[in-house]
């Protein structure tokens, strides 16, 4: 076991660098003092480094390990790759990536064409002088590599010629490459690769997607080759990790629709991600779960928060109590660290007011004094907390493909607001999350069987052996609920040609021909009527049970929601989208008919659960909201903060924004 | 008379190089047994037959060709000049337009530089290959030249060069030439043709609308290139058309700005349009009859619909029954065909979900199967139908130069909302189509002595012929309605500088010199009062009679509709503009006034007639509602559908989205 | 004394080059009817005097200066340098500013790089050519130096190398520079000068606010520069004038944020501005008040209106005693003319409806008549009006820095909404004046002891010597609004590192460390509850007394509006934005305390005063409605316009959009 598996990491991003003054012990101490164990350095500091091509100054790293260790301080150290020097660029135009609006000017972050053979060979330089650097510092625990990555869309003639290479290895035969992605539409089959067209300006949307899924392994294979340069420099105990952040509405949303993480994830020892949330009012929890869900994904283990905010942005500055249940909300997702960006807020550029712990006066504050107060309990009762497993019932199937192919080819292209994929995605996440129901995310090639229901929402793109490993889920007595927008086109994003949902007409019972959006339908659940939104497949249930058919004067003949009994297991099918609400309805008919049953403390308690590392059932309960709660406990156990002791069905209370962690 | 005219059109373009298998005889037996005779092809197929450069492979030209003979289908064939093969772009980067955002990049259609001599060069050649492998097929029975041509915008300096050649034509003294572009403005004067601005930076309005009326010339030119091409190869019997389209506000609008339809039909035998329209709630009828008259427009005569929708997108699946309303809309408007976009769903690219008759299942459906029955029907009547002569009483005088106008110079540029010349347009269209009142458009130089009222909206750019024209139609005994913003500017947008509107100022009996843009000002016509819409004249009636002023405690002297006697005839004047219910109530004022009765049944009935070949009116009668409609019939005759006979004032049914079609 | 003070110059910008027929006499004659004495002309004509390259023509500069002279009109000459001819674009491409987006096109004013040689060299000629010409022509009063002058975000590799080079000799110790704008951050740092990163791809707020300051010194020195040319020629009673404009917001709303005004003005002998305001039923003359501080606030004395609208955009057409009334509204802030842009309305181009006081149709209209009658009726009273000395006790310190630091660092970056600079700044400046409060704009080094009560809208840059003057001043016994978003930053918007506000916490007897956006937050002053908007610091008052606290569940305990003695006087902190009548609620409070008393008749009925050359107080009084007022006069005197006299208390009356001046 490696050493961050013996303390939760509880600590926040550092930057030397950036201080107005030199503070260094004041600010490790006020570290230590609060609990903390851990800096996360370096990872945009290239320029720090590298002052001149080829000239080097370690001199600030060098003091913030030693001090770092002089504090009891661990260290992450990220390799400064996602932010290049101004004379680089200035040397070699060509690493900054192109797109269909030119070349990126210098100044933003990860602009980079991460294809370009002398970025390589400057970013390779960079990493291995800073992992000589680092040697010999034992309180390194880890390494990062580059952060957030992006393929910035590069689009140059020579990336999109290592595209065309894989195109053609993939396609021997260039007519099958035509017909695979419908190229004689508008003229824009090709004969000779040499022709292959312009991705930048393509009207393709299945050419497009390729791209997207080219750059996403673009990124796969950077932070690979990464890993195995500073895997050289490591040593058995020293993890490599990356921050993987999500898909963004002034959030974290989403899936990443850049990155496939978990493909990403294989170079790595530990998972790390970024989760930064709503709060005062819009503080729930249920993007801390969501990103907790991604985060156990990417290696089927624990993973860190490497970033998380403490005041962040002027709009999420938290209420008291806020910070200290967004701590513990990421432990009971499986979190083995809690760590802030940033230590401190800067005082010049693009994130000023993106503000950490401290504020700009660099002094003690209310956020830094809820956060020490965290800390010490927290240490208190770390052994019972770290290193959780979880086993939810329930799983996801999420997928990168599908998300692409609805961007491409949208619900209702005519609306703006049209659902996407993330948003059908974080409807059902956040309904099973407010009916306190656990879930994790599986991607296509994951095992499934071990869960009692699988969702499977809007998986536009499903590959025949996708399809074909769902199907045997349900045989073998699965219960699935899939949506609208599944199983309708191959790997490529071309529409299966014949009836729809492709290949699943048997399992689930039913077909469709035509969809259309919806206007004033609504559909009833358990006595209660629901809009349809955004999208609607006319289903006919051949063979299924129709649960709920449209309400609509020309509709109604259509069924919304069915089941079917396929083998041992059952298939639901939801034709349209529904709102929190209504999800929530149609998860309440269906969880007690797969045998899962809803919790009677609800939203805004949340409950959530795992075994810790000495085989106790630890239970949390959170009170999201700014009033009391109270109500019959549904385990038995103790609870470690306050030390009393409950039986199943005692009544308990919660204070606002406080939570009880009942240990079996 | 040619083959056409003989049948009506009833089918669907066709793509087999887009069918992800063969499946031809399938695709044809169905068409047959749908009553469906005719396919139009190869409009966007330049890569499929020229694969590269001097490569020629019609192989599936040949299949389609031979195939639809064998199943009856007669063909419209498609020049495949709007979309480029790669290879060509490729080779020539200058084919591809360039404009104020640089040169477009190779992928969508029309954006193609088609002043460029390398690309008409290959235009050409593949052309006259496709004629060549065309003849001898007694099937083929038309030709489309290109595919609702666009101009792109193109604006490269050999572009404009030739723009500038034809205003040193047009102004051999560069002095008028300044003074008509009013180029002293801002230093923009120029005393040596060399010095010509480059119009991509003008913020001169006279002159950016010169461009467009450059470009509008271009496409008229270019289809008459290729007119004169493609007729060397045809025989008599076989008509060139082309594929007229609209302004689009998510469905067929206005009128084509792009495009001088009247200009660029010329070349033509029969006219050509693509109608898109709005379906199920929305679904009225107004934007067929609009693209009817539109349609009859042109060549003064009947007309194709080549394109409309089957399912379209999502939005648009019809209910049932709108697809045979819209098809029997189509011919009651006087078109001698009905074929649909397209014939399959395709299963990749741009237009995956505009959906064709068959969904991507490529398997009969409801769509298919009331297509049939229509066709069935139709064919069973449709000597009654065909070739259905038309006699509005009502003409709408349209003008692209005052459209163009109206986007230079908006009614309030600083609303972006502000009232566009389709906007106006249509308010009257709709109005005059709810009323039951059919109209044609006429062009400035088009006869309107026939018409009992010509109505002119907006005709910001207004030659003195023209204006000259409109007083003598009004002096000989004609009634003309004409609203703000006309008779304001020249031929070249130059505001005319006397009192306004210009030269009008005695058959109007009115003049003004300020306007402004209403808030809170309502008119009352026939005691109920309408709010004054976008922009508002502030009119002395010095010699008209004032119908209504401004309900405005500042604004309330002037007149904001009047009526004068001018020789024989009356000239009402509108100058603010009314929504749908204001415009409505201004018709019921005017129209008796004219001698024009408004039918007691009005929409959801909808009434349009003809006369047939046979010599016989025939009256068709619409119900757009999805509720039975019963009242008295104004007309006598046969129902050809019921068979029923009718005598003025009998009673009548007509079921939800059904109609009679009554010959007298 | 130079000429123009003996009168008060009433006319309008005049182009004989724009009209479309010869019509010199009757133009002339019908300003000179109207009261009229001057005319501006020949700002944007560079093409007309030099039609190719050093080939002059300045026929029409002579006939109107000629024919100006036989009127009895005056004339301020423009250099003609914003709006350069095609030829020069054509011949030095580099004349036209390169931006982010790249080079502009040819065609739009105040598009020219202003630091370019070429550029200079050629304006440079024109302007000498065109002094020599104007030499001996009496009637020529002043010159006006460009118009509206612009850098057009220029920022070629030319002048960014200028830019370099200021920085380079304000920061000898390129470290030095590195830490003054945090370039360590996403690695943007260099550690020589040639590595400077283009600042057209910048994320450092602060590099972004120096180029921005750089840019308006270029425009300071571009003036000068033309300054220097343009004295060599102009005799001593020949005034230099510039038309300053504001920033935008479909009128004139705030300070200018692309020009240093203050400095600017340096090299001129009066400011001249640019006025354009709401009109109709939004018109209550705040923006000729704002306007009117501006403009005595760039030379501290007297200023010329050189354009204000006549009807202006279609919008603004005025309702009849409109423009009399401000026309007024203008002599009584301290202009000395009122200037109309222009006299007709353009019949081609960009601003054709932008409407003259004559209509297209160039003949008497309402708007003319009813500035005659305003001539006539100024000219026989102007002795008493012109050069009126104000003093209001209220001053309001500007600041541009503070501006483009609100812009770089927004209160809300998430919200395109987000109040910045301006809509703070009129806020208080719209509220003072509804209150009949009128107020002075200071510069940070203007003298503000003279001042009772001095606010400090959002100063977010502060230098240490503005932050010592403020508190120096409250010492001594002055009266301080400041509010959030003040002593945040320094010179560069680098945010200071200890207790905000910076400096002031001593002063203020406040500090914060934590912000937020304010959610359903009020504070209540003098028993009424207002909305915190769009930002709220989240102040402890440890010594000053807090007069308002917010109003919500959470940030209860916090102040939102305080005051605290300091020295001999008070400061007034504000730490959140409240809107209009939450400002006056706040004023209403404070303004007593201060010793400044509210009068009793308020907005409508706007009071503004000043000391006349006879030494005698003239108090305006004007009905901004449009209907009658009655109330108690507050001032005693005789009503120039009726001749009436009153006594204080004696009752009076003012007709709708009519007004009174009583002189003492």
């Amino acid at each position: 076991m490696m050493f961050y598996k013996d303390q939760i990491l509880f600590g926040a991003a550092y930057y030397d660098e950036y201080m107005p003054y030199d503070r260094i012990d004041t600010d490790f101490k006020m570290m230590k003092d609060a609990g903390m164990n851990v800096i996360r350095i370096a990872e945009s500091t290239w320029s720090t480094w590298e002052i001149e091509d080829g000239v080097f100054d370690f001199t600030k790293l060098h003091k913030m390990l030693t001090k770092a260790n002089e504090y009891g301080l661990k260290v992450i150290i990220g390799t400064p790759t996602y932010a290049i020097p101004s004379w680089l660029a200035k040397k070699y135009p060509e690493v900054l990536a192109v797109t269909a609006s030119g070349r990126h000017l210098y100044g933003h972050r990860q602009l980079t064409d991460i294809t370009n053979p002398d970025y390589l060979r400057y970013a390779e330089r960079i990493i291995r002088r800073l992992m000589e650097e680092c040697r010999g510092y034992d309180n390194i625990i880890g390494v990062q590599l580059d952060n957030e990555t992006r393929s910035a869309g590069a689009a140059s003639e020579a990336t999109q010629a290592l595209f065309v290479a894989q195109m053609m290895k993939k396609y021997p035969d260039i007519e099958d490459f035509n017909q695979a992605f419908g190229l004689d539409y508008w003229s824009n089959r090709i004969s000779r690769w040499e022709d292959f067209p312009d991705v930048r300006g393509t009207i393709n949307g299945s050419l497009s997607a390729a791209y997207k899924y080219f750059l996403r392994n673009v990124i796969t294979e950077f932070l690979e080759w990464q890993s195995k340069i500073v895997r050289e420099y490591l040593t058995d105990d020293q993890f490599i990790t990356h921050n993987f952040d999500f898909s963004w509405i002034d959030y974290s949303y989403g899936i990443q629709p850049e990155v496939n993480q978990q493909d990403a994830a294989r170079c790595m020892d530990v998972a790390g991600v970024d989760i930064y949330h709503l709060s005062q009012d819009r503080f729930d929890g249920s993007t801390i779960a969501f990103g907790g869900s991604v985060g156990r994904s990417l290696k089927k283990d624990n993973y860190l928060v490497l970033e998380t905010q403490a005041q962040g942005r002027a709009n999420w500055v938290p209420y008291p109590g806020q910070l200290r249940l967004a701590a513990y909300s990421h432990l009971a997702s499986g979190a083995d660290s809690v760590m802030y960006w940033h230590w401190h807020s800067i005082h010049n550029s693009f994130e000023t007011y993106w503000k950490g712990i401290l504020s700009h006066d660099l002094k003690p504050n209310e956020i830094y004094n809820e956060l020490s107060a965290f800390g010490r309990e927290m240490r208190s009762i770390e052994s019972h907390l770290i290193n959780l497993t979880k086993s939810p019932s329930v799983a996801i199937l999420v997928d990168n493909r599908s998300l692409t192919g609805l961007n491409e080819f949208p619900c209702d292209d005519t609306d703006p607001n049209t659902p996407d994929y993330n948003k059908i995605l974080r409807t059902f996440c956040d309904a099973l999350y407010k009916l306190n129901i656990e879930y994790d995310l599986v991607y296509k090639d994951d095992p499934i069987e071990k869960y009692t229901l699988v969702l499977v929402p809007a998986l536009y793109s499903a590959t025949e052996d996708t399809i074909a490993r769902l199907k045997a889920y349900v045989q073998g007595g699965g219960h699935l609920l899939a949506t609208f927008k599944s199983f309708v086109a191959d790997e490529e994003i071309k529409v299966y040609h014949d009836l729809q949902p492709h290949n699943m007409t048997d399992c689930l019972g039913l077909s469709y021909q035509l969809f259309t959006i919806p206007r004033d339908v609504t559909i009833t659940i358990d006595g209660n009527s629901y809009p349809a939104q955004g999208f609607m497949e006319l289903v006919t249930a051949a063979e299924a049970d129709s649960i709920a058919c449209y309400e609509h004067p020309i509709w109604k003949k259509y069924s919304a929601l069915t089941a079917h009994k396929y083998g041992e297991g059952t298939a639901y099918y939801l034709a349209t989208l529904l709102g929190h609400d209504g999800s929530t309805a149609l998860l309440r008919h269906i969880l007690p008919e797969c045998g899962i049953s809803i919790p009677k403390n609800l939203y805004p308690l949340i409950i959530k659960s795992g075994i810790n590392q000495l085989g106790r059932k630890v239970t949390y309960m959170f009170n999201y909201s700014t009033a009391k709660i109270s109500g019959q406990i549904s385990c038995s156990g103790r609870d470690l903060l306050s030390k009393k002791v409950y039986t199943e069905g005692d009544p308990f209370e919660i204070e606002a924004l406080d939570l009880m962690i009942v240990e079996e």
